[in-house]
């Protein structure tokens, strides 16, 4: 059985730490992989696009457990998710967004059985409390049975996937990579389906009143000391300065919007 | 088998990796859990905090190994624990005082078996040398047979409990947690027991010449720009600010002095 | 079954984890070792020094995988080699001769079976599509048959091994570690080995203009506020400030000359 963790969490406290010693007593043997515990704190965006993008490497029956969680102690729900291979848990802050736009067959279910550990979860830390035993739990029975019910109703952000009209994509800047490059949460598929729609394939991106005129082909495409386009390993706009860290140097936020405009031919 | 690590070694370099090669060469399939490599270099309470608040978190078994050891290649030294569930490894530099203060029932032994990997260990690495391989040698047989002699005679440290009299306990600020949230020695059950033995639920707390009037019952309950005062989920007397950063912000050192002061009724 | 792994991909994105997941999903139940992913972007030494202090620490049959890979994309190899006791895998890059200076035999092959995981990797990532893949692949076989073809040409660095010649020795400084220390390729046995032939012992030992005249049984022995040099626990030369951080505070560069010239007698 294999548990991944995402969290926000750092790796400096006993946080993380904990959560494994109460997954591996519910359900030892596990294989527990660390994804990311370096989320910006309270960034659901950030988490979202992290599990978007790896939690189809893991073997099929992996549960992945995604702990960012700024509404810890308020009423928010907990989901959990079932895909044709995967389990999912996480809170109800619209991380689960970005697992719907993958996928075709979902079905999603609100936490009810919150007491596998203690009658008594603390109200601060229900990473360690709620999830991680539910997670063990899901790992050790292989099944979602008797852990919540079914529901419709839960919280979708609209960041997980750009906005697309005829001659445009509008997307934005969503995480920032260990090499300071700028990922956005336009997607390759986003882009060749409106070529192919509009049968155009010149478009320019537009971002924080730059230009860039074309997607390089591999990083040693780019100009120096510009800002370049690529579509990255995770098949997502990303830009970047060649041979520097686009993070420190460009003073671009996240959240900070980013176009695609396809070029009238006439 | 379950081993879990805290050391002063940092995530950067080889050292926890050697010492996880070392533990699966004497003990294949150990499941090694990280707690934190990230202790500050050489600080024993930051250490023993972080073993305090988790060990009880992992199934019974476990082999808790916790290097933060200035004093390697003198001649301090090394200690092992056993609790009603666990085994503990540790130099003997008053770690083991955090461990003390939670059991009733606890046999401590100086470790005499030093050369389970060398005959010749090097004087600056008994984290790999003597004390990883110790701690797989106990994971393995489940025992610290043969391993040393029962002692009485270690090192204690005095702040891992405050000291608390009549109508005060008077701590200090021993660690610092991600969100930079101040985290003292004093814990809830201190307060709670001198509540009760006095009568008195009032008091107020200072610290480096600030009073702060009410403890809150959820970080949202802060008031912002004022450092505030909660139990954290480690149910310790932790010190915040709202939606900010005290470390960052509050200049107030480790070992600053915390006083929680119970008001006269008359 | 054990892999190890070293990259420079950071803590934070979700890189690692998704090499893992592959791995997992070829070979379960692998016990996969983190030694460092802090290895600064791109340097093949620090690599190559990391792996060189660590592999013969893990249990025989370890696949230890080495992804520190600036030609990415390139026409570069990939090699995988064979010792005795373990397996490895990382790029055409130089970081191998870190692993031949410690090994009498040693086998080489060319990786050829680049698409275990998908017949068309990334340009960009080969450590998720080829290698991860393919260290998964020998260690659920225990063997290398299939993958590739034995090979005597690939790249080799010179700073693995310093220069020798009859009264002195000429390294440079390849590492910092996580407490600031500068960690050189020169190695203990090399000075040994020079001593033991020319028959003299008193050496000095010169770097960026300034003089060493002992070298140091422990840090205690150093003198403050002066560089000092010590037989690490890894056996190489190391400079270090006594209670100091030697990288932030002596303004040596990586690359910087080290030497240790012996004393003519007449």
């Amino acid at each position: 059985m294999v548990i991944s963790l995402i969290t926000d969490f750092g790796n400096k406290d006993y946080f993380v730490g904990v959560m494994k010693g109460v997954i591996l007593s519910i359900c030892p043997n596990t294989n527990i992989v660390d994804i990311s515990h370096e989320i910006e704190p309270h960034n659901i965006d950030e988490a979202g696009f992290v599990i978007s993008k790896s939690y189809n490497f893991f073997p099929a029956g992996t549960v992945h457990l995604v702990v960012v969680d700024p509404g810890v102690g308020s009423s928010r729900k907990i989901l959990m998710a079932k895909t044709k291979d995967y389990f999912f848990v996480m809170p109800d802050n619209g991380i689960i967004s970005w697992i719907l736009k993958n996928e075709e067959k979902i079905d999603v279910f609100e936490l009810k059985k919150t007491n596998i550990l203690t009658d008594s979860p603390s109200s601060t830390f229900h990473g360690r409390d709620i999830m991680a035993p539910v997670a063990a739990k899901i790992a050790s029975e292989k099944s979602l049975k008797g852990l919540g019910i079914k529901t419709q109703n839960f919280i979708k952000t609209d960041t997980a996937i750009p906005k697309i009209s005829v001659n445009k994509i509008e997307g934005q800047v969503i995480y920032y990579d260990h090499f300071g490059n700028l990922i956005t949460n336009i997607h390759k598929n986003d882009y060749h389906n409106l070529c192919k729609n509009t049968g155009k394939k010149e478009a320019s991106i537009k971002i924080a009143g730059k230009d860039i005129k074309k997607i390089c082909k591999n990083y040693s495409e780019g100009t120096k000391k510009k800002l370049n386009a690529i579509w990255g390993s995770h098949e997502h706009l990303e830009l970047f300065l060649k041979e520097g860290n686009a993070k420190a140097d460009c003073n671009i936020d996240k959240k900070e919007k980013v176009e695609i405009i396809f070029k009238c031919k006439s």
